[in-house]
């Protein structure tokens, strides 16, 4: 309910940050100093009000207050809860003769119509604090209410779908398309001001503390060579387009060149890629760059920021991150976007199969990258039901053409698992101290090539830890925020359709590892990058790098390795020819960032109109047609696709219902 | 040039502001108190520099410093001056044997080369303070220098197309073109500087001071009525189309009926006007709304937010804004957004010639809204050339079929003026009592209808003023920034193809003048609206109005009054249905604001990458050309023109040459 949140929200962002250890290049005296000069900001400037709703306490009593708000809730005509942003107050409707029109629009105004209220706060009878029962948790103004002079109807509500306190248990697409009843709710509202006030923080840091200048950059731009998710928009001269950019990566480079030194944006991106869920065709993402800069230096500007705009609700944040590499990430947890808040880590066990009887693991370790590897599920035994091994087996045969034997300490409960009996005792012992193993563990085991062995391990490693915490485990705090550096990245990956080719793995901007940059002519595939993602609970929000910035290496890279048309991004390399200074940068997701700080179950829960899975805006109904006389100006007509298989198969969207 | 302007800004943002005028609602105390708390930021955080070029003055000597930098200029293999965009700095470059190799680095590398050089700070010889005799303005840090021990050559420039310190003399097609060299200029790096600053300014007075949440808003959204001027994106469904908003005004009235109370966003809009000069496809608004709000409740907003935003290095702004209704604009200075800098305002003097028998004025002012109307310039006799006030005849009947006459004190100099002779005395000292006429000075008279009188003297007095100031008048002073609200706008205009029919003078939102709400339904043209627009200096730099958030007012406006088709909002009117609060708001042009404050000739000065006249980007050469295939997944397909003519009036562009 709308109740402590905002309150405890401005207050939390007026708390000094409480930091414990000190950011680097003494960026920490200064962030207190601005931290804890904030003040609580004034909500009643400029209106019709004196007072919000959710402020008053017994320190107003006595005090004439004008209010404004919508009515949450009627009893018995005698009371009324009166909502606004802020929170709820309890209004006392007067029932004496002479205040008979105020108790009239009091009494008749629908729930949820807008009312302006005059009186005077008066505490409440002794043993009626807080005793609004239907509301979960206590008021803050619990102590007081308010005793009316005037009121005013601002504007009447008519008979609403559903309640607003029900929203949140509504189904999505309805909460989407009443989307200006479903940011009522507490939840919403709490989400969106969080997100202003930590973008507002972000601002302050990289601003004020630091000296980055905040530019636009164009969202009307050309296409980028092989950017097939880039939305197209038509020009007034015939067959030229626009492109909306994925990123404002080539900007923020040339801004470089230009000499701003450190750039900024809270940058509107844009990505097409039909219908995925849990993603947005427009998102936003706090975008960085500097010059003079090594990877050090952005992780710590990261650091410094992730930990000064922190909401103080939250434990504090503990900089600096720790750092791990993507072969260790992939070895240790087969992804490479870790969840560090748990075990359960990958072990190589091959050496104790070396010499096995055992054929299939034979023949896997026979192989080149051949191994056999294992994660230990902690009081699996206890909590995996023989259905949830038989259910992972099956899936990792199907989807990942592999076996997984299940291994449990007591030879009596190894259900399907041909492997138990075959396992020497000598074997067993060293499962057990290889992979830490106890009385009712369950380890999972895995033979065959070593990246897929652990891709495979790592899914297995999420979805055991869903069905312990489904069996009551704690297994993953929902108050712990574990951030974590990936980093060595390859710098190309061979080409899906054919590994032959090179691509690459992130971006072709992006520069070799100092200490491979000689292997760039000779093994191109084994050189790393100076790539570094932001990892948190498991989730990547953000990745960047340090870049090229010599013109020779990137037209090597683009024309030699990537086989790409140069000609397409012929401005960029000239501009590096015209003295670039050495610069990296970083972007990060603010959606997914914010999502994973409120606890939200998806990202449409921290933005304010969110489209649906399939693309669309359900309140408005865009996408829309548009009548052929107005596509004219852009010479464009539409293909009416012919075959309606072909039409399905374009959208490429997986079967969400929608409204 | 790279002189003190940098470190002058920031100097300036540090300062307290030094306001006189306490802003109302308490928001002085406030704004004083962060103000004077800001500190200057640092700059050399996080990387391999210790300080900034420009910043090096007597007090650093005897440090060990490590600049990176551009080689800006270098003398006679002695003296190097070393630049980044916080300021210039002399390198001495060593002679002796030890350090040849430094030297070799240092002399070799081509101008605007980026290098690394550590040493020592250390003073110049006497005498030789500030010598850098090329540079125009005094150097900052002229009484230092710095003695090299290391040097590292970070990135060779090849040959430039022409030097930076030129570039402002450039052509603009080929300032575009190489716009991340025209970046490093001194002018462009201030004002992408101090519109980062003010902005972030506008960003605390509203978040951190007055609670406004910023809200982000999509741009992918549905066609709006009448939106003629919105790009359009295919989507992957075939025949639907996402429009690209021309503002975010229906989010925001939605954030307002979701309870947000209180919206701000810096939002990129979007308008396909083919080509207009001085206008971008994109362009950034401040874009505010508010919840229980009056008109003088956002004027007195805006006029705290500009006040707290100002730049500290121009004179403080003066609060409250002066303010005139429309009919006072248009009377008085012949337009809806007055220069106020000065006077020559419009006189009607239609009383003078009541029973004159000058044949014209008799018929004009015979004729119903028939007025005389004069303008006096100043001194218009020393000034005004005779070929001048020819030309202002010949284009007042060329471009506005209305005749004007040229009126002097003294008979002689009547020039082509038939009127002169005759008038009676009696008149001329009525004339010479309303106009305030001086013995030099020049009256232009004019006689017809009352608002095409007034708009042909709006404009003669701007070209006069040019005219007067080419001269050597100071009409304008470059240092005054004049405020106005121009108020009391139409609800409604005539549509100029079809006069009886009505269309909104501003959008279809705008709430009636509370006083004129009965005629709406009997003499609708006559409804003055809740609109108002913010001019600075005669631009119109925001407008903004109460909304209607009564669904039925709002349903009869469109429906019964505008003909529009009421379903394209059917979301909207169904959200006033649902307790929709009373509220207002405003945008301001940011980039028309900053191009005012910083005297730049055009917006694209304002901006960091701009498109061209014509809509183009020169650097990239978007918009380009797509193949066929990629144009598939959105189901359309390019309509070549058949007639090369039509092909040429589609672009709809006047002849602006573009490189």
């Amino acid at each position: 309910m709308f109740s402590c949140w905002l309150s405890r929200l401005y207050w939390a962002l007026s708390k000094p940050t409480g930091r414990t250890k000190p950011l680097i290049w003494g960026s920490l005296s200064r962030s207190l100093v601005l931290s804890s000069q904030r003040r609580i900001p004034e909500l009643s400037s400029f209106v019709a009000r004196t007072n919000t709703c959710g402020e008053l306490r017994s320190s107003h009593l006595g005090q004439e207050v004008t209010l404004c708000g919508w009515i949450q809730y009627r009893r018995q005509n005698i009371f009324l809860v009166l909502r606004d942003f802020n929170g709820l107050v309890q209004v006392v409707i007067p029932q004496d003769e002479s205040a008979a029109s105020v108790k009239k629009i009091l009494c008749e105004a629908p729930v949820e119509s807008v009312v302006q209220v005059s009186g005077i706060v008066i505490s409440r009878p002794p043993g009626q604090e807080n005793p609004v029962s239907h509301l979960e948790t206590k008021m803050p103004t619990g102590e007081i209410e308010i005793k009316v002079k005037t009121a005013k109807l601002l504007n009447s509500c008519k008979k609403l779908p559903f309640e607003i306190k029900d929203f949140l248990k509504k189904t999505e697409a309805l909460r989407l398309q009443y989307r200006y009843l479903d940011l009522r709710s507490s939840q919403m509202q709490y989400n969106l001001r969080l997100r202003s006030q930590m973008v507002m923080k972000m601002r302050e840091y990289l601003c004020n503390l630091h000296g980055f200048v905040d530019v636009e950059t164009p969202t009307l731009f050309k296409r980028t060579p092989g950017g097939a998710k880039e939305f197209v928009i038509p020009s007034r001269e015939p067959g030229k387009f626009y492109s909306l950019p994925q990123s404002p990566q080539q900007f923020k480079q040339l801004l470089m060149v230009g000499g701003l030194d450190r750039y900024f944006q809270v940058a509107r991106c844009y990505r097409d890629e039909g219908s995925r869920p849990d993603r947005q065709p427009e998102f936003t993402q706090i975008d960085i760059e500097m010059s003079f800069v090594d990877q050090t230096g952005i992780q710590s500007l990261i650091e410094g920021l992730v930990q000064y705009s922190w909401p103080n609700d939250k434990d504090p944040v503990v900089v600096p991150f720790p750092s791990m590499t993507f072969a260790e990430a992939l070895a240790g947890y087969g992804t490479d976007k870790p969840d560090t808040r748990f075990g359960m880590k990958i072990v190589d066990i091959s050496d104790v199969f070396r010499n096995t009887e055992v054929r299939f693991l034979q023949d896997a370790l026979s192989k080149p990258q051949g191994t056999v590897k294992a994660i230990c599920i902690p009081e699996g035994a206890k909590y995996l039901k023989r259905k949830d091994i038989e259910s992972i087996r099956k899936s990792a045969a199907d989807r990942f053409k592999q076996e997984v034997l299940p291994v449990f300490l007591k030879a009596s409960r190894n259900w399907n698992s041909p492997v138990g009996k075959l396992i020497m005792e000598e074997q067993g012992l060293q499962l057990i101290r290889l992979l830490e193993v106890q009385e009712e563990d369950v380890v999972l085991l895995t033979a065959g090539e070593r990246e897929k062995a652990c891709s495979l391990l790592g899914k297995l490693r999420l979805e055991c830890a869903d069905l312990l915490e489904a069996g009551g485990v704690v297994l993953r705090d929902p108050a712990l925020f574990s951030f974590l550096w990936v980093v060595d990245f390859p710098l190309f990956l061979p080409k899906e359709e054919n590994p032959k080719e090179l691509e690459s793995a992130h971006h072709p901007f992006t520069a070799p590892h100092p200490s491979d940059v000689h292997l760039l002519y000779t093994e191109p595939q084994k050189v790393r990058s100076q790539h570094y993602d932001l990892v948190l609970n498991g989730s990547e929000i953000g990745g960047g790098s340090i870049r090229i910035h010599d013109a020779e290496l990137q037209r090597y890279i683009l024309a030699t390795i990537l086989k790409e048309d140069v000609k397409l991004l012929s401005h960029l390399l000239q501009a590096l020819d015209c003295g670039a200074p050495p610069h990296g940068g970083i972007a990060l997701g603010l959606d997914r960032l914010m999502c994973l700080i409120t606890g939200a179950p998806s990202i449409r829960d921290v933005i304010a109109f969110p489209k649906s899975f399939r693309g669309h805006d359900l309140m408005s109904n865009a996408p829309d047609s548009i009548p052929p006389e107005e596509l004219k100006p852009y010479h464009i007509q539409v293909s009416w696709p012919t075959d309606p298989e072909a039409e399905k198969s374009s959208l490429n969207h997986p079967c969400h219902p929608e409204s």
